[in-house]
């Protein structure tokens, strides 16, 4: 038996690697106040359903012996962070302080056939922020900004963060006279995958425009600068709606407060649109430009109304989420972490001979009172075998108690090979 | 819509207080050298029930739309971490150091009907160390040694970790001629709940044992020791069996290594049998004396063969496991954890007037470097609202960057109400 398809699981040395991932993720979060929150992995399923029928498979749950099934609650396993967030906050609404900010990282399911680099089972970690009434247009600045940060530290190559709006091109649409903007949103949404041509093609046979007036929705969703010049580009074209113009105002707003972070990370791309989501307002995807092929590693966007489903009143928000597992098991795949030691201990203490367990235990614990992780060997075998078991679990430094009264205290380190005398009150490792 | 009965989720303020009790946890278990690992949620059920039918409630999962209900794979939620560690060891076997140390803190379902202080979803925090062929007695000792440290710093009161070993009491039934060991070892696993009197009628009337009979298996069971006198005890009772005498081996070495660190948190408990598990040595239980009731919060031992169902090697393990999200829910109901900030942010940077934006977030993230939680205030609202939010988040300072050219940085301490000028590239908070 083994582990189940598209439940991935790592090994010691691989989960170091995506611990210190999940930590520096949690750390940029708190350093811009976020606060943590986890919801059930478990929602009713009619919540889960809350926002309409959704293209993502759910897992429902239900106990293997149960004696009255039809009374038993339907549950299923949350497939986003979003859905409980939104039922969290209409929840508990009264004990929230608002703008109501915070970060979730948690494992999500979706029942997804088995194929190549998809999981069933995976991380995802979010950051929305949810106000009453009005979220102010801050936030969409913010959010990429603390993904940006993020994904420098992660040390994931170069990526661009791509922003639009969704009111730019609904706004545009309507503009040029076209009446179904949601099935020309999603036809422009596949710019990126499915090339110009086809873009054209499907826009003319599936809403009937013309080809001129499919090559004036193509030119909108061609448009792509790391500066404020998207806004020239878009008058240029001739289109005016005052929703076009709420848009571009907004996407030059996020705009101006990004380009000091970076010149060319954040990129105003009007092809972006998020289809199938529910977002009204600014869009975000993340691609890494070594591996496009991987998709937008890190999406969201701005909802109107996030909690309509569960509440009567008004709760807008913005929120962007990062699909880790997904990265982090390319990055492991493609030997691009530094995937080190099995375990975290920095010191294993030698245990020389039986009747020198209660000296080598108390040596052991000194050094772990001062914040060092410290292994006692176990068995009184011969030395050469502890300081084998150490290089292979990539344990830096072996430390050798006395053996006899008087005697001193020393440590070697494996790396250099170097042996010396040292007191365990105040010994620091150097590496 | 709430939340699912059974299924906990915190405030913000109750999840920070969480937090620093799971990152305690972790970091003592690193200290001792354990290995982080996480295995999925999911395992094919017949993995979950390969040690044979369960008394625990599995919660079954299938995906809600599928087209071929019976060639869905049987897939579960685990209900407790140590079948997937048994599956994890002997599938990744060649890939690991032995003796393999593994912590792992991780929510697990249980489809329990909904109680008063029953979860359905619930983290536990388990250590266990896995090795070929045999484990030594050494980690038997290390097991509670390491609950000793976390449960001191956790502060939850005065606690006890019971230590057995299933072999005394097995050892002495089989010494006085009782055959059906296993029915009254359950009997006599019960002491604690029913009381002598019941044991002794139980014994009686459920294994045919003469009241006499019955007495002196409820003599072995009474003794309870913090010190090693429990060997004397059970000698004057005047069984003699080989196993027994190994188990009173075992426990006196287990009791000598832990004695030195406290003189009366661990004790020596021969009713301690952990009936319906398959321990097959050391097993411990630990109560809180000022909650006797909660039951056993950490409990665990020793199995002579973990992964039998999994592998043909013989793989024998010892471990223990903290059920966290129980003692952490009591600890909050009881109001004795102290909740305080709903966010991790210290530093809250006024953001004066609409054209200071740029000069107000680059003192944010000049903090932000240096390490501090810091958030920007999201508009130019009056100074007195921005405290207000500061003050309702439980945020101890407030940043005013300069309003003039050449005007100096001031920060409030929101405690002492006190304002000073400081310097964002130096300044630290006091608390």
């Amino acid at each position: 038996m083994s582990n189940v398809s598209g439940f991935p699981e790592w090994l010691p040395e691989e989960r170091i690697a995506e611990l210190k991932w999940l930590d520096e993720i949690r750390r940029v979060f708190e350093s811009y106040g976020f606060c943590s929150l986890e919801t059930p992995s478990v929602e009713e399923i009619d919540a889960l359903l809350a926002k309409g029928e959704t293209d993502k498979e759910i897992y429902a749950i239900r106990r293997l012996h149960t004696d009255d099934e039809a009374n038993e609650a339907r549950l299923g396993l949350h497939f986003d962070l979003t859905i409980p967030l939104a039922r969290y906050v209409a929840e508990h609404y009264g004990q929230l302080v608002f703008p109501f900010k915070r970060y979730q990282i948690q494992r999500v399911w979706r029942g997804e056939r088995p194929q190549e680099g998809r999981f069933r089972e995976f991380y995802q970690c979010d950051i929305d922020v949810i106000n009453m009434d009005q979220v102010p247009l801050h936030f969409d600045a913010e959010m990429p900004a603390i993904m940006y940060d993020i994904l420098s530290r992660l040390g994931v190559g170069q990526f661009q963060i791509l922003i639009s709006n969704r009111k730019i091109l609904e706004g545009y649409l309507k503009g040029l006279g076209i009446e179904d903007t949601i099935s020309a949103v999603r036809i422009l949404d596949k710019l990126d995958k499915i090339g110009a041509d086809d873009v054209i093609t499907q826009l003319q046979s599936g809403l009937g425009l013309s080809r001129e007036l499919a090559a004036r929705c193509l030119a909108l969703a061609s448009i792509r600068t790391s500066d404020l010049s998207f806004v020239d580009k878009v008058r240029e074209l001739g289109v005016e709606s005052d929703l076009l113009n709420q848009g571009l105002d907004e996407l030059s707003y996020v705009m101006k407060e990004l380009i000091p972070l970076s010149a060319d990370a954040f990129v105003a791309d009007l092809s972006i649109a998020r289809g199938l989501d529910y977002y009204t307002g600014t869009v975000y995807e993340t691609k890494l430009l070594e591996f496009p092929g991987l998709g937008s590693i890190c999406s969201g966007g701005r909802y109107e109304n996030l909690a309509g489903a569960f509440t009567s009143r008004k709760l807008p928000g913005v929120g962007i989420s990062l699909g880790f597992s997904r990265l982090f098991a390319k990055f492991l795949a493609e030997k691009r972490l530094p995937v080190g030691p099995k375990c975290p201990t920095q010191v294993l203490v030698v245990l020389p001979r039986a009747e020198l367990r209660e000296e080598a235990a108390r040596t052991a614990s000194q050094l772990r009172q001062r914040g060092l992780n410290v292994e006692l060997y176990h068995s009184p075998v011969k030395t050469g075998n502890q300081i084998r078991y150490a290089l292979r679990k990539g344990i830096p430094y072996v430390w050798f108690p006395p053996i006899e009264d008087g005697g001193v205290h020393q440590v070697k380190d494996l790396q250099s090979e170097e042996q010396t005398p040292a007191d365990p009150t105040v010994w620091m490792p150097l590496h």
